[in-house]
């Protein structure tokens, strides 16, 4: 393995969308939903062992989850555990990520990675990330892997490549000609149709030198904040620069300030099954722990009949949840709050805000 | 008040068709689920204060339970609290608490009620049962207060009045001609259109003097048990009497072992409001505490939305439980069960049964 090339899992965000069981208190990344009982931040980061060395992976956070983090990952070293004073989306994070890399190795060629996605056919995934990395280390590329649509989903960002209709064979890094966000189900059924477009994986490979200067150009108001920081960067200064920086940060997406902007965006064809799991509907469909009749369930003891294709979620010790004669519900348990709602609702903590009256807060 | 007349509370049942609210442990009549936050013994114990003297209102229970109904009624004389030693149905029960009452005083007129009913009209309900008690006095009659259906329910056993159809205004007596326990819808619907059949209340009225025989003669099997006990109530060798009688004493309902058999069963047509709160579906439709969407909660707290006609029922303390998009549901939510079924599930409890597998046993 390449000991230039290196891992960054961003493992800050609170998780809304999988409301209640994912909290700001614990983030759906650090809870155990996996199969074999694992966290979406721990199988994340098994996986990219197999592609750079492990003393490579870092993990950008909050400052409130480094234990959680150390919980998932107990042997990572603790300089590579990259603590944000808050969270402030992908763009400040990545910003923070690429000085920190740069000044420990010059040649870094990295992976910026979400911790929740689930990735099946690992020998693509890795033949996949490995094409990135060695394309993204000859060449002046900020590449993101596409994945190839296979219905109009709506929740993606979706990237039009050059060049027509995409070989999936030849899965060869292609320029980027449009980046659109969330489109219509109309517009997205438009895209597959044209064979141009492939979902956005937010997986995105690139040099450290190269990313750089095209952050300073494109968000300025962000990258301007970090100038003179190099000096404290792994001393003791670090913290309290990176307080006052956040603190004036703007909150906003690596993919709106650069990559919708930038004349160096390329994407590479991925065909590995893959999963954003960002809501219970995605996780649903991505668990192969279902009964004959669909109903997944993850819970100490569960009683279902009569039921159909519902996700029934507990995390209470020893409680029984008993569930008849319900189809496509979400139903999830913990100490403080029970959530019963149809299984497609894609932001559960958005709920209370339709329905809330006042003196809900602390349940937002 | 009559000082000769008594009042005696059955609250000796397990309520299992309230499960998981009602356990084993802490049966429905102990539940503060009614208005004002009074369990369903004390709404029944306030009810008879105003037809006999209150320290002629007696309760029987089993002895687990003993505690529970001090704490509903801490005014209770602890000789009115008649401690079974284990639930045998009514049958045991009555010829307990006849006996007893019998050696207090034997021109006792007894009110024998179960602890679960709703009874709205508390004026005509009260001259009802004066009538009864007046009427028992003079006759050799076992009295049933009978309900006029107002729809063709197969949860009631049904009462065949003689004479023809009932006249409701008159209200006066009426000799019994059949018991019919739960019947067909069809065979309901017959009874209800004949107008010579009222629903059985299980609210009975008699003479201690009238049905001591008639039990000892119907049911000798249960009154042999307690040959040569007089002596021992209320002594300290009552316990262990009641112990031995109670181990060889069948299971079975004072309905079937007299008033199905008895050539003495009468009826009173009564005229008030009754609820039978035997399931949550009764309860549900007795509550008037529901929103403008019918949900009724009984809950810390609970947000609903786009959700109609459900029953949310939360004994955890300072849990959220928010619904959406959920019609004709029952939500029960406690420390050990969350349930969740159609809202006219008839025994919640046996849902269980239905679809257990082995390991349940603990919460049958």
């Amino acid at each position: 393995m390449n000991s230039h090339n290196y891992c960054i899992i961003m493992a800050g965000g609170i998780g809304s969308r999988f409301w209640p069981a994912s909290t700001e208190k614990k983030p759906k990344q650090f809870l155990e939903i996996l199969p074999g009982h694992k966290t979406m931040l721990r199988v994340t980061y098994e996986r990219f062992m197999d592609i750079v060395p492990a003393e490579n992976i870092l993990v950008v956070t909050q400052e409130r989850y480094a234990d959680m983090v150390m919980e998932s990952i107990p042997e990572l070293p603790t300089k590579n555990l990259l603590l944000e004073p808050y969270g402030r989306n992908t763009a400040p994070c990545m910003a923070y990520a690429t000085y920190k890399l740069l000044k420990r190795d010059p040649e870094a060629v990295m992976i910026m990675t979400p911790a929740d996605h689930i990735i099946a056919d690992t020998e693509v995934f890795n033949a996949t990330v490995k094409q990135a990395l060695d394309y993204a280390r000859g060449h002046e590329a900020l590449i993101t892997l596409g994945i190839l649509p296979d219905h109009p989903d709506t929740h993606f960002g979706y990237i039009q490549a050059t060049g027509g209709a995409i070989d999936m064979d030849k899965a060869e890094p292609l320029k980027v000609k449009t980046f659109t966000e969330k489109p219509s189900e109309e517009l997205a059924e438009v895209f597959i149709q044209s064979g141009e477009f492939l979902w956005n994986s937010g997986i995105f490979i690139w040099r450290a030198d190269v990313i750089k200067p095209e952050m300073e150009k494109l968000m300025p108001v962000i990258t301007n904040l970090f100038v003179g920081w190099e000096g404290a960067i792994d001393t003791i200064m670090e913290r309290d620069f990176l307080q006052k920086a956040y603190a004036e940060s703007l909150k906003t997406s690596i993919d709106y300030a650069v990559m919708e902007k930038t004349g160096k965006a390329w994407v590479i064809p991925a065909k590995f099954e893959w999963h954003d799991v960002g809501t219970w509907s995605s996780l649903y469909a991505y668990t192969d722990k279902k009964d004959a009749k669909g109903n997944a369930v993850i819970a100490d003891k569960c009683l279902i009949g009569e039921s159909d294709e519902d996700f029934i979620y507990s995390t209470e010790k020893g409680k029984l949840i008993v569930v008849k004669g319900l189809k496509d519900y979400l139903v999830i348990n913990t100490d403080k709050v029970l959530m019963i709602c149809p299984r497609d609702e894609e932001n559960t903590k958005g709920v209370i805000t339709q329905i809330a009256l006042p003196g809900y807060e602390e349940f937002r």
